[in-house]
């Protein structure tokens, strides 16, 4: 680098490869300096993640759910999330995962902020929200590959088992960052 | 679904796409109830991210870098982090990448989790670190194409940021939680 500036510009970019959950593109890029490279691109749907809290005599609790992973090939407990369907808002996604992953239905969903899951190589955003007032319906509503077990959490105790199995999902993470950035703003890190 | 299982097995995987920073293969699983399906599955190397700490009169801050990223075409801050080399070990690409991109050598350097970018549809894992007893060494040491500004934040202003540009990168939030279940493992949330 030999430019004070840090801004790239896209000229162009071409489809490599197109899956259902996401495509590849070549994407050329002109540098600070004048200089045309190209990166690899991800494009997905955007994706939502929900944090659905019960108030208990123990304390707060998380509603999380158990499923396989197929990249890792491993069990994940999770946050319940999933992807936008096509023309849906990101508060109406997140309510009908909750729902359908977990059978909950919330009475109050509160958006608390929004990622990039990879700005270097994927396109989409992530969005985060916080559940509560939490009616169970009674049964979840799971696509036909789907296997998730729900299971109820005390909160610190995510907080303590992050970044260890079944912990793994880095997204779930990013999540527990703005809950605790909401809950504990003035935190004395 | 109708197992009470949640494992399944992969049968087989076979290559798609391949370019310099990750690969895209199709694996074929075997359900809980015994029905084969097709995943997609994005394979790359292993990442580091690591937050380097320096205590001042004024608290503790961070040292983040601001550099454009190609996914989302936006300016984002961060820790400092990348992709691990061949045969090198995450505490040595952590100092490594952390020196390369602001000019810190860390005296202190210790692992704090590891998680999975996304285990629904990555293989590879993020492995997070903690940096402490900075020198700075005058100069980074870029790529040609990396343009890195570096900068001191306050550690507390870059948890209220989170999830607000320029705190895009979700994957920093997840570092974020690290750092809090390490250095706060008390916190009632």
């Amino acid at each position: 680098m030999k430019s004070k500036s840090l801004e790239w510009r896209e000229e162009g970019s071409r489809g490599i490869f197109d899956c259902k959950v996401f495509s590849i593109r070549e994407s050329s890029c002109r540098s600070p300096d004048d200089e045309v490279r190209k990166y690899t691109i991800m494009d997905a749907a955007d994706w939502v993640i929900v944090i659905p809290v019960i108030d208990t005599p123990r304390g707060r609790e998380f509603v999380m759910v158990r499923q396989w992973r197929h990249g890792t090939r491993e069990l994940s407990l999770e946050f319940p999330g999933g992807v936008f369907e096509a023309g849906e808002n990101p508060a109406a996604a997140a309510g009908r995962e909750l729902l359908e992953e977990t059978a909950y239905r919330a009475g109050r969903i509160e958006k608390i902020g929004e990622f990039s899951p990879n700005p270097a190589i994927m396109s989409n955003r992530v969005h985060f929200f916080l559940a509560g007032d939490l009616e169970c319906t009674g049964s979840q509503e799971l696509d036909e590959d789907e296997y998730i077990e729900v299971e109820i959490m005390k909160a610190g105790d995510v907080l303590r088992g992050m970044g260890k199995p079944p912990f793994v999902h880095a997204l779930m993470g990013s999540a527990l960052s703005l809950y605790i950035q909401k809950t504990a703003p003035g935190l004395d890190l």
